[in-house]
Order: C-alpha cells, then sequence, then structure tokens
C-alpha cells in the first residue's frame, strides 16, 4: 500500500484526507497543532495524526524517506524546503499553491531525478487552469485561436448567507484578502498592456454575470501576462484577464478604504486607544468633528453613501477598546471585518469560477463565443465549497501520480491534457463541474 | 438684420438666447409662460417674448413664414409639425433632438426646397457626434480604421454637490430619467452584437475613469448600433458602445428598485395612502412586516445593504401621503427622488463626455488610443454646464446656417467637417473644449 505524507493541516485538508483515505491509501496528516490533525484523520485505521514543524528538519527529511509521495498544504515559501528532501529521497510532490521562483528553479534538477513537482493544483490556481485548458487546447485543435479571454474566480458567501454590507465572510485571517488589495495588476485588452497600480485596483472595476451565480463585481488579479505563455496563447490573443469576484459594493467600499489609509500596513501606536481613537487620529481631525462626515470629506463621497457607512457599521467610529498597544490601520480593519464578516454555523459560501473565451476559425470565419463555469456550494454543516474545491484537485492529481499515469517531469502546472482530463473527469464525477457552453456569430 | 425664431424656452436656453442677441440677430422667443420667455430675453432692445402654443398652428404658420431660421426647443414629436411649416415658406431648422423617424421621412422634400434641417446638435446628441467625428475622419485620412470606440456622457452634480447616495440631482422632472431606465441597449462588442434587456441594463455596468473628472459607473445607452452607419464606420469596428455616466451606487440601485417594481409605469390606487402604506401593497407584505427587510428579501440583498437604505433615505416606507387618487410605482419614486435629489442654490452641475478610441493603421502596424475629453461644470447661480452644453452647439450652427457656410442640405446631422470644425472651434473659445490624448502602443 503506497504511503502518503500531507503536510499541513490546514482549514481545507479535510475532502483530501477522506479522499485518499477512501482510495486506500496510507496517510501521515501533520499539523502544528495534534487536534486538528486528529480531526482530519477520524480515527480512520489507515490514517495517521502528527504534531510537527518544518523547524525539525531532521524529522522532515526522515518522513519523506518513509512515504512514496508528498502533499504539502504549509505556507508556499516553505515548499522548496519540503522539495529539497524530496530531491534528497526521489518523492514526488504536490502542492495546490503558485509556482514562485524558487521552486521554478528546482525544475532542472526535479527532472535529472525523474520527479513530478506538481504545483498549482487546487481551485485558483488550479481547477481555473485545467478548465480553461480544455477549451484552449480543443480551439486550438480545431484550427482556431483564442481573441479574447477573460477568466474570473471568487470565493463568497452564499446569497442567503450575504447578511452584510460588504457581501464577503473570511472562512480565515483577513490579511490576506487586505494585503491583495495593496498589489497592482497587469492584463492585456485589446492588443495592449493595462497596468492598474494598486491605489486603482478597485476602479478597474466591471460586472461579470455568471450562469446561476448571478452578477459580481470582478477587478483584475495581479499579472495575468504570464499565463499567454502558460497556456500556449500568443500576439493574436488580444485580450487576457483574470479577475476577483465580489458582491457588490465591495469595490467601491474597500476603494474608498484604502483612500483613509485603512491599507496602510505600517504599526500606529495604539496603546490605551479605542477604535474611534485611533482612527481619529488616522485622519488627523479633530475631537469635536464627526468620524463619519470626515472620512467621507476625505474620501471625497457624501456621507450618506456606503463606504462611510460601512466604516460606521464595522464599528470604526466606536469606543470600543483595541486592546493592543501597536497596529496598523490595516490589521485593525482585518480584525474588525473579522469580527463581523463571519460565517454562522449552518451558513453555505459559494465558489464561482467563470471562463469566457471568443475565439475565431481562420478557415471558416467562425467566431465562438465559449465559457466555462463551475458554481459550488458548501454543505451546511460539512465541508465549504472552498475546502471541496481547493483540495480535490490535488488529491486526485496525488492518486494519478501514485498510479503512474502522469509521464511529465519536473516542476508542473496542470495544463496538459494527461493531468487536467483524468482531473476534470473526476471531479464532474464529485459534482464539481465546469459546464461548458458555445455561441456562435 | 436676420431674425430667428426660438420656439420653447425651456431650462436650457439661456445661453443660446444671449449668444444669438450678442451675435446681432434679432429674436422671438417663444414659451407657454411669458415670464420664462421675458426672463430669457431679459429686455434686449433686439429680443421679443411671447406666449404661444404649438395647438395655433395658424399662429405657427405666420411666426415661420416672418423669421430667416427656426429653432425648435420644443418635445421632439412636435419637431415635424414645425418642420412642415419650415418646408411650406422655405425657412432652415435646427433642432438639438434625435432624429425620429418623422423628421427622418422629411429628408427628400428639404433637399428639394434647398433646405437645412439640422439635428442633434446639442450636446448628446451632438457635441458628442461632433468631437467623435473629428477623430474618425483624422483617423480615416491618415489611412487607419477604428477598431474600438466607446462614448460616454452624462450630467451629475459636481463632486461638491454630491451630497446624497444616489450621487445624482434632477435639473428636471425625473421621469424622463427613470423611463430611461426601462429601455434595452444594443451594441457591438469584440465582434459581436450584445442585447441588453432592460431588466438588466443596470446590470451590465462598468466603471470609466474620465481625466480630470473621476471615476463614473457607465451603462450602455440604447442602439449604438446605427452609430456604425451615422458615423461612417464598418465591419473592421468590432467595438462600438455608447454608455451613459453615473455616480457610485446608482446602478446597483436602480437595478434593486426595478427588481421591486418601482419602475412599473402602470398607475395603482394610491388614494388616503402614505408612501410606505402604497409601497407595502406593491410588495404584497403584511402590516408587521418590517419594509426594508421585506425589500430586501425581494431584491434578494442584506437589509444593510445600499438598495434598500436608499429606499428608506427617499422616505419610500414612510407615512408621508401621496396626495394623489392613483400613481404609478415610477411616479411615486420619481416624486421622492426630485424632492430630495434637487440642487441647491449656489450648486455646480458636471457634464462629461468622454470617447476612447483604439484605431489601426495598417500600413505601420501602428495602434493608437485616442480619448476626447470635455468636462464642463455650471457657474454658481448662473447658467448650468447642461445649459451651455444642449443650448450653444445649437445656437452657433444657427449663426452658421444664418452665414450660408453650411453647403449640404435635407435631414442633417452634425457629423461633417463643415459643421464640426466651427462649431468645436467656437465652442472651444467659449471654454467648452474637446480635449484630445493620443498614446501609441
Amino acid at each position: 500500500m503506497k504511503k502518503v505524507l500531507v503536510l499541513g493541516a490546514g482549514m481545507v485538508a479535510g475532502p483530501l484526507v477522506r479522499y485518499l483515505l477512501d482510495q486506500g491509501y496510507q496517510l501521515t496528516v501533520t499539523s502544528l497543532v495534534l487536534a486538528e490533525a486528529e480531526a482530519l484523520v477520524g480515527g480512520h485505521p489507515q490514517g495517521r495524526a502528527l504534531t510537527f514543524t518544518l523547524d525539525d528538519e531532521a524529522g522532515l527529511d526522515a518522513m519523506v524517506a518513509a512515504h512514496d509521495l508528498v502533499i504539502s498544504l504549509v505556507p508556499f515559501n516553505l515548499h522548496p524546503l519540503v522539495a529539497g528532501h524530496c530531491l534528497a529521497h526521489g518523492k514526488n510532490l504536490v502542492t495546490a499553491s503558485y509556482v514562485a521562483p524558487a521552486m521554478a528553479a528546482l525544475d532542472q534538477k526535479a527532472r535529472e531525478r525523474d520527479l513530478i513537482f506538481l504545483n498549482e493544483i487546487g481551485l485558483d490556481p488550479g481547477i481555473d487552469h485545467m478548465s480553461a485548458m480544455r477549451i484552449i487546447d480543443a480551439v486550438h485543435g480545431r484550427g482556431g485561436y483564442i481573441k479574447h479571454f477573460r477568466s474570473y474566480c471568487g470565493g463568497l458567501p452564499a446569497p442567503e448567507a450575504n447578511d452584510n454590507p460588504l457581501g464577503y465572510k473570511f472562512s480565515w485571517a483577513p490579511r490576506g484578502v487586505l494585503l491583495a488589495g495593496c498589489n497592482g495588476a497587469s492584463y492585456r485588452e485589446d492588443g495592449h498592456v493595462v497596468e492598474t497600480p494598486s491605489a486603482r485596483l478597485f476602479r478597474d472595476m466591471h460586472l461579470v454575470s455568471v450562469p446561476g451565480a448571478g452578477d459580481f463585481e470582478a477587478y483584475p488579479n495581479r499579472d495575468s501576462l504570464m499565463y499567454l505563455d502558460i497556456y500556449g496563447l500568443g500576439e493574436k490573443t488580444e485580450t487576457i484577464l483574470r479577475g476577483t469576484l465580489r458582491n457588490h459594493g465591495w469595490c467601491d467600499s474597500l476603494f474608498n478604504f484604502a483612500r483613509v489609509g485603512l491599507l496602510d500596513q505600517e504599526e500606529r501606536d495604539s496603546r490605551g486607544q479605542t477604535c474611534g481613537g485611533y482612527f481619529r487620529q488616522l485622519l488627523g481631525c479633530g475631537a469635536d468633528q464627526d468620524l463619519r462626515q470626515a472620512a467621507a470629506t476625505k474620501m471625497g463621497v457624501s456621507a450618506t453613501c456606503l463606504p462611510p457607512a460601512n466604516l460606521e457599521w464595522l464599528g470604526l467610529f466606536s469606543d470600543q477598546p483595541i486592546g493592543r498597544d501597536a497596529i496598523s490601520p490595516l490589521d485593525l480593519l482585518g480584525k474588525l471585518m473579522l469580527a463581523r464578516l463571519q460565517y454562522g454555523d449552518g451558513d453555505r459560501d459559494l465558489v464561482v469560477l467563470f471562463h469566457e473565451f471568443k475565439a475565431v476559425f481562420p478557415d471558416s470565419g467562425r467566431y465562438e463565443r465559449l465559457t466555462s463555469t463551475m458554481v459550488g456550494y458548501g454543505v451546511p454543516g460539512g465541508d465549504s465549497a472552498m475546502a471541496r474545491t481547493v483540495s480535490l484537485p490535488a488529491a486526485i492529481a496525488a492518486r494519478l501520480v501514485l498510479e503512474g499515469k502522469i509521464s511529465q517531469r519536473g516542476v508542473l502546472r496542470p495544463v496538459s491534457a494527461e493531468i487536467y482530463e483524468p482531473v476534470l473527469t473526476e471531479l464532474a464525477r464529485l459534482d464539481i463541474d465546469c459546464q461548458e457552453e458555445m455561441t456562435t456569430y
């Protein structure tokens, strides 16, 4: 029986662990907190839960040596450390993270050792790549090319669980979500490159209608241009845009939060301060001024409109003590958001992935609009849609690697048919289905 | 001295009347209300104010006969009546309205009589046509073609006068603005036609950044496709979209207002009713239900978010009596909006016109992004930007017609250089300046 090492028992690991145990593999699941790993294994006879920290490099080395494949769900910057031990012991590796430069640098060594280091096989990155490549390869195979490609992904509360004026809930710490709002973005539109600086990110917004899921705000997600190469697209692809989906009001709120400094990451003294007092200092406004009006004035909007209303709703003008000696505006905002934007018991989450392609077939003059849509809802009290869609692709891919079904070697993304075809087929069997539609013009 | 007849002394006629009087023409200004016409003439020795209704067709006939040119600022459906008398007496006609089929049908007769019936020479339509054609003709003259064309126009409160959560103020009755929200739209994007049904109009939204004016919501404005012909564009123009600009939050609010039936035009019994009571009946909800929550539920959104908050802010849940025996939901909404979304004394309005072209020059492979931007602010206590930009183009065009500077005949729009060049030049002298910018790729 093949043995699989799962490093990191995070929020999303559950469906992966259960899938691989159901397939009959022996699993070792590690976590900083034993109870978390134990909860995932659930007493399964083929599963073992361990407390483990990557600081123990000798222990890591021994564990890698004792397993047939490693699935690394730890923070992405720790994957190269894990990969080093995989190289040393000739073990294959699967991660759901973006290929960082330190991982990309291991490509040659992995090939030399005849190893598979498969990354970006979660949701986004992951299912997005696979469902896109299935369409791109089909269009190229039929002699066409992709003229426009827009791809959107979002993890949100389901409509009935969307009971707040920001339209968002956190399943983990909000710091990452807010930090993502500090990135700029680049993409190609109508044949030329658009660079959106971070301060303009939430103003580079358009609405997107996703069949079966509703209407969402979309703003660009970091560097879309690199996917021209990764997806095998070329100069004829005039538009490539990867966007993030949010509910109505998010972009205007976040844009204006940034305008009053609430995405600043520098810590400020907050000893003995209330939220309102801290924000008053951040705005530099006097004790007699109304905070909502002062915020609105600095935003350049009416005090009656959504962004200042949302700050009040979050409690930023309140007498609530901060309870820390120093905090950055971003972390204070995150703390308030985390407190008010929580999934409640029985709340379902929603995962939406939507591609829109416009393809040209020069021989026939045919012009097709092709879409791929995946809409998933969490199970109340059970797995979230996010956990299923992030971890099941990695679990399926791990099985394919263990079964010897993947012929490529080196640092990989799931962009070739030998990976995406069986993974998408198995995901569809598990009700994670990328529905394709086509219209001609 | 040439004599000009100005029919209809509406909200926007002031700058036109003063411009033509300053040019030395004799003006007759008519209105249903004598005081309005008198206010426009302002006691000028060359001006005459008259009470007049178009029901008096004999009077109209005599007046047309006694003048050299007619400027018709009456509702657009009355222009053909006026045009009939112009045909009979061989007089030229200028309007700022769209060419309706009944006006278009007069083209042959006007040509036969050697007459100019110049329409669509206000702001939108008007300056939009002229500033667009100046760029389109220049691109064609240099051997290029327009690949993408997006054109946006909006009349809004200036930022410092934008003190309400809808971001809008009315300078006249809101019925027209709300009715425009009941239209569908059609345009071409990426080479294919998009038909947006009226129920989806406010969901077909993207943000637009206008240099020097800020960021706006944009949604499509009726039939953009007819401008492919009018502007001399062809199949190579893959995108043509004309959009309306609004401030942040407008589209989500109006979309959801429509969802609860507030854009319905059918009258309902309102005898002795309050706003809240009427809306409760419209929603079909019981007396014990919270109206804001009931509206939010029907919208499918959280009661804390902007659209239900805006309904409360407008007073729709209030005990305010309606004061009419019957009213349609659209007219009740319009009444509440008119009451709360008024320009105050000293409030400036803002007019924004923004074109974005992407032009290809096949010989050189050059790719240009060209923009034309016109941003105008009203004068506190004086002319609104809307009045200046709607009426001055018509005034200038009337002068050109009287001076014999226009060689074309028939039912015209200002899309040829002999009209747009002198009008745009004169507008720039009057500080209505369409600034052009170009970037290459």
